[in-house]
């Protein structure tokens, strides 16, 4: 249950609420985000509403029979916009396009890589600083200070950041040089980070585990949501499965859920999803069908001499053919729901 | 290693090829088809082709790599052809929907699709008439007698029927009221089926099996191609995997696989993909942009009376805007590859 | 809901009963075995047994709310035994142990195997005259006439034939030279082959599908009883999941619930599991310990020039240890439940 | 390759060593541990060993073709002891028997688990103090308080601490009061976690990804030896496959390819393999007749009230029964092994 509270509650007036509500055994979690300040009600029992609707400084009450509360649709009418600033959105209105190299290489690649993005009026640059590595032996980013120089290069040219954090440690070291922290497949579920990343006020984009479920991907970004951050991005990425003909198996079936089940806005990465060049633009496109708020592609001026995953990523050409297609097919989209 | 003999070939010229062939520890198995005849040799050591190349009775010799041969891209330059008669085709070069409910259930339900098919220029109508059921006390569909009455209202229509046969004595049972042999995902590796398909001048429709590989799907195609029959269709309809948000995960990355991997035209099955009737228009459309050929969905007038699969299953209105859609999206793809 | 009937029932009684579940709208299924005469009856809603209780002609009435009923141990207290003459049994009081070569290859191969079961005292012997390959240019397997020879040669040293069939049409002519009909993982949905096999009166045995879930499996063996066949031993054999260190996922957690869930003897097949030869040993061990009923393996001559699996196969050497410790680890188990 | 360095190695020598590797355009990690000193060179041509199998500092040189290079059993013979004090160890001559609850509660039961312990002459207890929940809603354990109590106890019994660690920061924190680290199926490939842990010279418990590949926990296991900690020690789990019958599907085919190709010790988890109470026993019995060097398994005075994971619990009669049975079963799998 989710009592929304009103702005200029008292703390009396708070408390009496808490007090009705673990009356009937009833767990209560305070959360309070940029936008809002809700109490979480968990309990095990059917609960009479009425009991407790009466009570002065609530604006309103909603049951959510979901294991995810707040970022479930089923109590939030509109769609949760994840504003980046200078006019740049992550939402369901439009279609999103983040591009950029697998990892952050050198200035000139940056350089390179921003030209590119603004030819095409893409506004959002991913790129890896800090690289999580199945081998420890494997080249593992550039780090902080790579990402200092991505930051100013990027803000120059207006253009927005995403990269990826992998520890609690980094979000503060990281904070002022990012736009969207991106959580990584192998850290779905890795809570203390989830925590860290709610007490910021920058965006955070989810990816589901490559194992995770998808329920499990909302119940992480209901971690995000409860430490008081609702600016939340969901990111299907392909799940693993026996078949060994691609990379991993990009579960399109995840983006008409999960914009049923949650308010938040779904983007999908074909470029780990499949995994192998030729099919990133099927793919993004039939994602783009299936109902994604929008994309995120791995680029890279000379794909064969990418320090990672160059078996994945898109030259120029073939990026600018993708970005074409994916706005053609989005209008199309459009059309068809108004 | 593929030699396409020619039409005019002696019995002789034809034994000097496999005698030359075996010479060099191949194996060699022959293979007519209603379009061609072909020597398939298997063979673990490297094969020098001038070897033979210059023998009489020779068309073309290709080496094929794949663990299929017939059914693989890489020896065979336009697309196969599946010709239904009737100005009826399933190729690359359309799009063609299949619609029809789970079960056939009664003459009145038959009327009643094939007007609504026709209503859309629909022209192959799906239903089962022998239905696999988990479990022996199911209804297990109204059988042959049923199949005599289907296809009769069909012919009378122009539609094609398109059913699934589940054994090897059906084949013939069957043969004359059937279009489209479909194997079920089953029966994906019933080997003596696939065998029995091969030797009938019938388009066989085979369905991906729910844990099969995608090389595991070509492999079945090769069976019935090797032994008689190119009137081939593949279609993905979900696999197995951890998942339990959906019924399966349709896994359209096998899409633009296939299409690269083999001539054969694809088809995909949304209604037992993603399994819920929320999510077959969405799962239809991105299966369109991924590449596929057609789809094939189930429908029914009332699908919450619907004696199988009714939680999948998409009423007339519902289907309609499907159609509509899918053909929108099918043209833009179209100019996409111009 | 499982209605045993007396031997001596008239048909009018049964109609009666019939009549006295329908008019409930429940489903009736008339199932008559070696052993026994049942009545199955399948609804939606609560039945009070009483209400049929009293009337002529039933011995027992048994509530089974598992989607499988016959073979599930809800309703049968002893254990299933599966005699196949000669005081050879499949069951829980002992441990069967069955080997042999994955192919047939030759009338030596089976002499020198059938001497080495002798030596060992293994009385059922395994080899496959019908292979299910996932290429068609596969070696097939020496088929019919080669069973002729096997059967006969086993028969005249006083060992059981158990060997796969793969087609309804299969079953009558495999029938007399057959002690258990082998239902491989490809066939493990083929309803129409376990319709047929239920129709026998020789043991089958139903290997789980390589995607199969414990309760399909079950569900399998459902159509074998419920068609009149009692004798029916389930095969843990190996899953297809995402690892690719071994062949399959030997699922030894399978074997403990379908000793709980159902009355039918478990065998493993640790060969086609793990698939690697020097894993065979502590995964059969392990099996024993999990609480199989017994074990089925490859052994040959000389893996090495085995047709088929040669990977996977033990010589005689290993065999032999394998044996020693399967009887030592037995009867630790023993031990342990009395 | 690794090369082992000798212990008086001069500064001069082990540069002159790495420029002789870097010479040829391999990468050069130096790593020191506790107990031994070694440079790991990677490289993608064929190396010549004896370009500088002379050069002096140098103890031995071993190619390790496998992805992982330290852990790997291609280059030590000897398998690796994990010495915990007090004479107590884990490793592959004797077996390891952990137990204890889900999460710590209590002091009253911590007391009652020890003096079970010790009736039984365990040595080792689990219990965790932060717990991983999928929702932020759920109890997330005692934390660092009562971990000190939980450590206090347990040295003051002669038992050694067992109990997970979540983040980086926390392995300061927890240093001082933990005698082996656990990271847990989420974190398997916390990358960071690893790195802090292979700082420290406390034994660590890898548990396999609920998703990871055998591969990846070798190579997880690499990243804590490549920082500097040897104490490792590997653990089965369960994977995530399709199945629902259990809760995962413990893979004891990993036992035997662990053993074979690491030298670190391994355990199994049955209690989060399997997941259901009635199968823990067979699956412990079944591991250890696979290979495994000990269990850990979950045990509470009274599972019903347990704050998690009562439903795979043992309480102390069953725990008992299980303790023997394990002691027994393994003497048997030593007396096959000599």
């Amino acid at each position: 249950m989710i009592i929304q509270l009103k702005k200029n509650i008292t703390t009396e007036q708070k408390l009496s609420v808490i007090q009705a509500i673990e009356k009937v055994n009833y767990q209560v979690n305070e959360v309070k985000t940029q936008y809002g300040h809700y109490l979480i009600a968990v309990g095990k029992k059917e609960f009479d509403i009425r009991k407790i609707g009466h009570l002065k400084g609530i604006d309103d009450i909603h049951r959510v029979t979901d294991s995810y509360k707040l970022v479930s649709k089923k109590w939030r009418v509109h769609d949760t916009d994840v504003d980046l600033g200078d006019g740049i959105h992550v939402n369901r209105q439009q279609f999103s396009i983040m591009a950029g190299p697998c990892s952050i290489e050198s200035p000139e690649q940056i350089d390179q890589t921003i030209e590119h993005l603004k030819t095409h009026n893409i506004r959002m640059m991913r790129g890896g600083v800090f690289k999580p590595r199945t081998s420890p032996y494997a080249f593992r980013g550039v780090g902080l200070e790579g990402l200092k120089i991505f930051s100013e290069k990027c803000r120059a040219a207006g253009i927005k950041v995403v990269t990826e954090v992998m520890q609690v440690s980094q979000v503060a070291e990281m904070h002022d040089y990012v736009d969207i922290f991106q959580v990584g497949t192998r850290n779905a579920q890795n809570f203390n980070l989830l925590d860290e990343l709610g007490k910021t006020n920058k965006a955070v984009m989810l990816k589901r585990g490559f194992s995770g479920t998808i329920e499990e991907l909302l119940q992480a970004a209901e971690y995000v949501f409860s430490n008081g951050n609702e600016k939340i991005i969901l990111c299907e990425r392909g799940i693993r499965t026996y078949e060994t003909a691609y990379r991993n198996t990009l579960d399109l079936n995840a983006v008409p859920i999960l914009k049923e089940k949650s308010h938040l806005p779904v983007i999908v990465d074909p470029s780990h999803g499949v995994g192998l060049r030729n099919y990133i633009e099927p793919m993004a496109l039939a994602a783009t069908m299936a109902g994604a708020d929008g994309v995120i592609v791995e680029v890279h001026q000379c794909p064969e001499k990418a320090l990672s995953d160059g078996q994945q990523t898109l030259n120029y050409p073939e990026a600018k053919q993708l970005y074409e297609r994916l706005h053609a097919t989005y209008a199309l989209r459009k059309s068809f729901n108004g």
